[in-house]
């Protein structure tokens, strides 16, 4: 688990910051001889580029990437795939008032403390925009998924400050700018961004990603359950505080006879458990929830401490997400997806030699 | 992220199965010169052990642990620690039943489409009895932790179905059979396990685990994150279907106003965060919370397949706990032991030579 | 690459010191549905173990191998494999000699500078008693070859001092006790061992080791070459200081018109490359040579330093081999074996979807 | 050890091939607060680049880095570390004779055989040109060696074809056109050179690389040695056939009484381990060699096969180098530079609190 870089045979590592010259990522242990270029990339990085909503970040990047290296005549190599965003939009008079203070909730004070040095022009690291290349490196994960494994995965946001749904529908959400599930609510939704943004504050969010045609197999017992594995992908988002597989939190006031998932031939009588029983998926749908918190960059003025550590008060200005959750459903989408290209490369490098068994329940689609 | 093993300076691999002969940890990566013996291990085992409550499985294992390497004359020696339990309790007559077919809400099913064979005698690596041995390495960790870096780490049951509280109290919750923190449920809590017994069913549960003294700097801004670690150890924990780091999933309602944590020379003013800023310990308490769910093993009768595939019906006998969740706390406790450690030893190989900062706001024990 | 953990997919983990309570490995990723029990890997023991040779120390160590986990009737169940072996033969008296000095050539003075402790008994983690475990590790990794990819392994010693052969036989040395490749050499190795008796001193050797069967393919173009990957397993046993792959350094003086290998559709027309082109293996027999230092346990006295950094000298008693490349064949083999399975499990993750080519050529058996 | 990452701690991730649009690294765990721009960099990388040596390959590229992350105010900010060199000296034509053919003693045929797709244009990932960020990389650590550990490192060749050196001068090395150590020698290896390139062959070579000022301490007893982490960083640089440390291959024919090396409280009295003791640094200078095969790009014709398993014949045109060692040393120093700060790290990671030791000989610079 080094810091930069996630995966074990599909391995990503990213680089820059905020305010840097380039995003890039070097993707290790593509398979090779899948249909590769910028086009399949693109439109993932668009869906969460900053300027794709009204109700994101002003601030307008085209985020366009380019791959230099690991794609021949079209199809990958299996050598090491590099990609590169440079990055053209820096307004760097934005942040000079935070460059002595530490905004709270954010991690200038954590960095500053742990490293010695920090760039005080932006969030350095801990900048959404790092995100960007999740984006890329998930997007090439999701095309070797439904090449070679068939699986899909799709997701949207399900709450919103107090306003919540039961619906998962990613094609709804797709069509409205809160990239929401239950367009009912979109009035309310609306409403609520006018209170916070004449209120110069934030909220927070509930982000839900699925997967479609996991077989079951994929993931380890101990330690690196395929559960682990996601909550490890999840988790490490920025801003998100909280992760749940299948019903999460809602398990600990069931019941052992309600919660478990009983078995019929044709198919599983329930889904409690998300797709994963004992850390292996089960050939359910994989059902991932995370919450998100409000971000911290708002023009409420809070209380902190400069560098030398003395009294002061801070407004972030800039162009900030009121809400981060709505350009993180393709963040999720991207973990989601190398979590699971890596447990399935996995899962062939050690069982490639188990014979199919009678037993087996139909994956659901 | 290897299946068996966990962390990556602080190194944990284990093996060992519910009805095997013994079950086996090594520790590799442990800094040299700590005082270690049994004594230091055992206690925390007997906390998890089967039997060591009357609201948890009857099956009795002593569960000795034996230091076979690493420790030479009292004192670690900074090459691998051995650890060994032998397996005493096996009544190899109570899962015969089992044999054939697939307890609903287990990984009976996933393992035997995984690896193609399975130990029928019980849960193989899956059974909460693998536990043990993160236990006992969760207590080297803890030593360390404590010796080293002056952490420490405790936890309590916060929910169980539908009783709950908000009270957090590790002292109170050892000294009830439930290691509830509120002293006031046990009478709620006793009719609930009566009516538990009764329908021979189980019940979910929350645990909650802390770690004070938690220096600002451990853990890394992009994927590594600490809490992304933490998730993973949390959700690497059989049973467990939901993590959270500090506020959690109330985050979601929440405005960005109320949920920074703001700063002062002395203190943060709150911490929604629990511990953690931009992925990186904020030198604040570290509150992880996690949901269990009830444990599969249960007297109600549950629709299943067997080996043919054919449509059977089950009921698992043998000693089991109604909650899962009242042994789980030493287990969480260790897993957190073991990331934290990891995190330290890291932290101490990037950053060894960033000198003390003006403004660092004191630790929180 | 941590310190006591060998392999990525097929991951060996081992701990016990010389003169500690046992010796144990966990062997992770070990595919299931293998045939695997005790008697598979005691064989390759018996011809590590001490007391197998005249010609080596006189402890004698029954090395008798318990499979604790990871086995279930007579196959191998794909979770963690635990192996133990107790340490039986252990005269304390024989180091008190050496406990505050530092044997010159020996890790004594280089471990207690590392740790700042040492079990003065014996080499601890030092001792090619250590070795063992990698004996045993290695049998299961050459069943798994076997069994699954076609592959078998072999070696045998090719020089000691300066008695030397270009015969390669394993046939041949297995039955004598120099494990030496060529019989007509065995009178001139008597007379030398002779010598070393009444010199009380050692003498170092060359061993080789081949895999048979290795299709084209295993290992990467970049860093982690198959030749780096076995350089590194090679380097890393107890008193290797040089590897070769193919014509190794051989290949300086030569032209390369002289050191490609020629192809044919039938076979290669040479095998200066042992086995190996730009890091992946070739389908030729994978050729691997090294040498091993004389061990410095002698009775020749020699000056070293006590731990107060004084001024001393050092006679080492005790029940040492006079050239530890005698019994280091089997040592060479195991990680040779350990090595191959890895990459082949890692080639079968990435590259399970490529097609077989028209223009292979056949693989050497 | 993925394919595309060198280190642990210290960790060098690349990509980009010789014909591709640009060679990236991703440098992760660099200590923060370390003075570092291009300037650092680009005096190795101009002793390794093409043009460089009138006895090299007359593609001339300028190799400019350029540091897209990482560094804030001339200084490590500890975040990842994004380094890039454009390609610009990409002759198309030269290679498309090759496009159809197997090159012997190249990866062309191992790379088609595992991939089933290969960049016919060059050497894709096995050409040296992708060693460029090696170097890169290198230059970065030996900067963090010097500053925070005192480390140097240099190296210069030994041997090309028959004419041979016992001296180790880099100084002398780096004023002769062959980074020769002997300048006695230049002469014949001029004359060497003309027979070369009249014959349109190629040449082997020794390089020799040293570190200076590594104190005892580094590395780990078993699997993960010093001397094993430093075999695999050779051995995975293109042409290696061989290592040695220290005394190497003569250790074979050496008395235990000659090669160990004996201590006095100022000096060890010899250095034949080559500054390594049971695997751990021991204060000295730690010394190692290896053998380069001679490149296979030559002009003699050479029996070979196609793409659909066809007899034929090739001869390499296009811009090679007659003796790939030559502008192997500053790769080499690299590696090594890479391989000793990921040790330090690691070692300061685990055993950071061991004090000072009374019996500590003074390191060798």
């Amino acid at each position: 688990m080094p810091a930069n870089t996630f995966g074990e045979i599909f391995r990503v590592t990213t680089c820059g910051e905020s305010h840097g010259a380039a995003l890039a990522a070097i993707i290790d242990g593509v398979p090779p001889l899948i249909e590769l270029d910028e086009s399949v990339i693109q439109p993932d990085l668009d869906r969460r580029r900053p300027g794709s909503t009204r109700y994101g970040t002003p601030r307008n990047e085209p985020d366009q990437v380019r791959i230099i290296s690991g794609v021949f005549e079209g199809k990958t190599t299996g050598t090491s795939l590099g990609l590169i965003i440079e990055n053209t939009s820096q307004r760097s008079g934005d942040y000079s008032a935070i460059m002595n203070s530490f905004r709270p909730g954010h991690a200038d004070y954590t960095y500053l403390a742990k490293y010695g040095i920090r760039d005080y022009r932006g969030g350095g690291r801990a900048s959404a925009r790092e995100t960007a290349m999740r984006v890329a490196a998930g997007a090439v994960a999701k095309q070797v998924l439904r090449k070679l494994f068939n699986i899909t995965i799709d997701g949207c946001v399900t709450q919103i400050g107090n306003i919540k749904t039961d619906i998962f529908d990613p094609k709804a959400a797709s069509e409205n700018e809160f990239n929401f599930a239950d367009p009912a609510k979109i009035e309310d939704l609306k409403a609520l961004f006018k209170e916070l943004a004449t209120a110069g504050d934030s909220v927070g969010a509930c982000v839900q990603v699925r997967a479609h045609g996991v077989k079951v197999g994929l993931g380890d017992p101990v330690f690196n359950r395929l559960d682990a594995q996601i909550a490890y992908a999840m988790m490490g988002i920025n801003a998100v505080k909280g992760v749940e597989i299948g019903d999460g939190f809602d398990m600990a006031s069931m019941k052992g006879s309600e919660a478990r998932d009983e078995l019929t031939p044709e198919r599983f009588m329930s889904n409690h458990n998300g797709g994963i029983l004992g850390g292996i998926s089960s050939g359910q749908e994989i059902i991932v929830k995370m919450a998100l918190k409000p971000t911290s960059s708002i023009l409420v003025p809070g209380n902190t401490i400069d560098k030398e550590g003395k009294v002061t008060s801070i407004v972030t200005k800039g162009r900030h997400d009121p809400c981060v959750g709505i350009r993180a459903v393709p963040i999720a989408e991207a973990m989601l997806a190398v979590t699971l290209l890596d447990a399935a490369l996995k899962h062939r490098a050690q069982c490639a030699n188990v014979p199919p068994s009678a037993f087996e329940i139909p994956t659901e689609m």
